[in-house]
């Protein structure tokens, strides 16, 4: 009798056990799964790490299949960002051997190691003592290596902790993978509207480049008034498209040297609106077709096409224009060279609460106090 | 003593049930979550309810947030098809409740039920007896509504089927937003280019619509040899895309309604190059871009930029090339009036060997006898 108890005790420690492991998943893939943004997504799994796992440090390397290497995709720990620069060929080391073998790696004594690769230590002035390694799989298809390095209190890794970040990679293998192909599609979509848009600024030898720039220091002008980031997609984006309906103006007026006649200047003044009508039926690009429509409306509402004064102007317009005109200003035309930052800046001042949103200039400026319009091509 | 061993025995019986739908979860969550692709997933969805419940037919309705109604989204079972135009407001019906009070409901008999709407039954000639649905939720969004009609044998739904149905539904509702967002990315995607495009084509009135045509014949044509969907997307894309070099050539020769003189024709012949120019950056766009530069080469290697020669030529080029011809030959030009179908037909048969590759052109004439190229603007 005793030992029949003792047995029915053992199992319900056991199912207990089962259903804590279990439970977790859950939490785990419910936390991970939900997420297609994949900086916020990595950040969640590194964290799920070091907390679960009771480690230092944690990195998660992506497979490059082409280049048959691994990339450093984020690092967590004191050092993390110095080498995220750095990859790993497939094979080298212990995270290359996990992507070569796609088999785990417990390394409780990693000075005793043949594989280990001390570079990465060197560079962070990181002490490794211990790494466990598992590969992310999704189905047949390796995505990566998540390694889980010195475990809290000089504990070694065991075959519980393996099983454990096991479970968490295979989750995070469908997460990232999901990520991976959402974050393609997104490039390609910029990348193919940049390359369309450079082409029809390129047909105005004086405006190459000029839409990308705009979208930048449009960009760059909304992360200075705290937007969040799908609203900055949606300044990249209407950043980018701002000019599209030159499509519609003729070549030789773009093109003209000369001071432009006033047809000539009645053609051009319907770029905005040639290029709200050009977007206009597609739903998701409602905002967007706004900000093109009227990045040449004035706040003193003596702007086109439409007169739009103050705050009827969508926000996306007030900021494309001041960023616009900032480009315009410092760029070469064919009747004048372009005008120091420091004298467009002065201008566009002189301007604020006329031509243009006075929080809007005001964020302008302070980007420039603080040193960071210089990314965008000064 | 023996009222605890009872007591553990019987908990062991309750954590084993508890352990088996743990990995029920584990299961479903596993099959659903990792897809993107919206119709694949919808049908595993509505497989798994079908096949979990043991129901004759289900369905999944997606809420419109700003037109407060429900949209059949997919429906399984005989008459599945029928339902799948028509929509549900909020509040009304079976379904419209569960999206307005957020909570599932039980209805064993229908055929009492005060809201239950017998349209769709009489649309679909299907005869409902029992209902169980649920919502969709995503945090605290509401998603849609799964509905499970109809518990074979005639049992009743119980409180079990309603909690294995609410788990599908949860997993379900991560699955079906993340691949709501990707197919919206995708569907914005391809709205943009083919607007862009639309008013690339449109500065010369006589190839308005052209590319969208191209790329619709072309996607007919790549069905017809059976190539998979990932490759269908590509020649949609190469399709729209075939002739933005254009941009790089000037309006007065694209719109040029006389023969073009010697200098002229070497003008234009450089648009797909400038195409393959204009795109060639992007890593993704790769198989794309052959398909844009080799648009005008011809099978028997007397063509244009290269003269490739027969399979040398990427197949999009060689789909595109007799698209191209086809909507070339059948819309009116400058010079001309578009001859019919059947002449366009007879004189791309004739090419075929020499400008085409013959197993293209077999693919459209293939199209034409079962009367599949009427859909494209004939």
């Amino acid at each position: 009798m005793k030992i029949k108890i003792g047995k029915i005790l053992k199992e319900n420690i056991a199912l207990k056990k089962e259903i804590e492991r279990l439970y977790l998943i859950r939490d785990i893939s419910y936390k991970i799964v939900s997420n297609l943004n994949l900086s916020d997504l990595l950040k969640i799994i590194m964290e799920t790490v070091k907390e679960r796992l009771r480690v230092e440090a944690c990195s998660l390397l992506l497979l490059d299949s082409k280049k048959e290497e691994l990339y450093f995709e984020i690092a967590l720990g004191e050092k993390g960002d110095v080498i995220k620069r750095y990859t790993i060929k497939v094979g080298e080391g212990i995270a290359g051997k996990i992507a070569q073998t796609r088999t785990p790696i417990i390394e409780n004594n990693v000075e005793k190691s043949d594989i280990f690769n001390p570079k990465f230590d060197y560079l962070t002035s990181f002490k490794t003592k211990s790494i466990l390694g598992v590969p992310m799989l999704y189905k047949d298809e390796l995505i990566g290596v998540i390694e889980a390095i010195n475990k809290k209190d000089d504990k070694p890794f065991d075959y519980d902790d393996l099983d454990l970040l096991q479970i968490i990679s295979n989750e995070a293998a469908i997460a990232v993978k999901n990520a991976l192909l959402y974050n393609n599609l997104k490039s390609l979509f910029f990348d193919t509207i940049e390359s369309l848009v450079n082409a029809i600024d390129a047909k105005d030898p004086y405006t190459h480049g000029h839409s990308k720039r705009v979208s930048e220091f449009s960009v760059l002008i909304g992360k200075e008034l705290n937007l969040d980031s799908d609203y900055l997609e949606k300044i990249r984006l209407a950043g980018l498209l701002h000019d599209i309906g030159k499509i519609g103006v003729e070549d030789t007026i773009l093109r003209k040297k000369d001071k432009l006649s006033e047809d000539e200047l009645i053609e051009i003044k319907k770029h905005p609106t040639i290029g709200k009508n050009i977007l206009a039926p597609i739903d998701l690009l409602e905002d967007i077709v706004k900000g093109i429509e009227e990045h040449h409306e004035r706040y003193d509402g003596k702007g086109y096409p439409k007169g739009l004064k103050g705050e009827e102007i969508s926000l996306l317009g007030r900021i494309i224009s001041v960023a616009d005109t900032l480009d315009a200003l410092t760029s070469d035309r064919p009747y004048r060279k372009g005008i120091s930052l420091d004298l467009a800046l002065e201008r566009i001042k002189e301007e604020s609460g006329r031509q243009f949103d006075p929080s809007v200039v005001e964020a302008l400026l302070s980007l420039y106090r603080k040193g960071l319009l210089k990314c965008s091509g000064f």
